[in-house]
């Protein structure tokens, strides 16, 4: 089974797939006469379709262990969705861009580390793999579209993938089994 | 200076203002095979104007304290505000009515405990006063309104007004000296 080493998550990393949503080095400015700082405007909502609006849910996963593994990916076609750590819980996160065929890219699928103090926002159609909570349970605030029509693809993977804790990058330390 | 007494956050009694964002005592149902638990769809983001989209932004609060006077509110006429914490920091609320001028109705201002686990929406066009997080810094999410619009109003209380920690309901222990 092929191995997916895991990627620092970073916006420019994770650019193809969502914005990554972290106050670590952004830009804020301050509001409410300066007691406020604000990181500005770090993702946008996407909701398309007739019945669709922008919704706030909040979510609680599950722990997952280390070794993981991955053997589907799924996708919003309508809109965005956004998963931000209430309680400080690291996460897995594992993409794939869309073939020709609109089915996930095996060919560019990625794994990234969310350490906690990041959260994401999957663009609208990112094939993407449900939540995957490292070694704890964890809260998160979920935006995206609420309505009526579907809004849910999901797909078997050609090949199923082991994340084992090991970083693309050999500088980084492995996860421990958590 | 007249004592505004706190309430506890309650979706019932934040009615009229918005939502109160939270897991506690709230429904939710399965997603992702089971491994975790959607607490689905508690606010709706709203967004008017021409050049407006609801976007996610984080901030972080200054520590305030006990006791507070509150002499302003402020409003957003094009959208709802979101304020949910990342890190269990508790912070004051103050609200009131839209009066027939459309100025606060001073008579109607209410003070309530969120309590960490808690966030708010506030909707479109309601009065508030800008973030008060007590005893600590606090980490939030922020989805709102991004646009080019001018989309805040700040007015002037006609009295000031003293949080000192005492609840309206004095079965609730005051908040102590944060």
């Amino acid at each position: 089974m092929p191995i997916l080493k895991l990627e620092r998550l970073t916006q420019s990393a994770f650019a193809g797939f969502g914005d990554v949503i972290e106050m670590n080095d952004r830009d804020w400015f301050h509001i409410n006469n300066g007691s406020t700082r604000r990181y500005h405007n770090q993702s946008t909502v996407q909701v398309t379709g007739a019945d669709g609006q922008a919704g706030i849910s909040l979510a609680r996963g599950d722990a997952f262990k280390l070794p993981q593994t991955v053997t589907m990916l799924e996708r919003h076609p309508l809109g965005s969705q956004s998963w931000i750590p209430m309680d400080g819980a690291p996460f897995l996160i594992v993409v794939a861009p869309n073939g020709v065929d609109g089915l996930p890219d095996e060919a560019g699928i990625r794994a990234f580390y969310a350490d906690g103090g990041q959260g994401v926002n999957y663009f609208q159609g990112t094939w993407h793999h449900p939540l995957m909570t490292l070694g704890r349970q964890g809260s998160f605030v979920v935006i995206d579209r609420i309505g009526s029509v579907p809004n849910c693809d999901e797909r078997d993977l050609a090949q199923h993938y082991t994340i084992d804790g090991a970083f693309k990058d050999k500088a980084v330390p492995p996860l421990v089994s958590m």
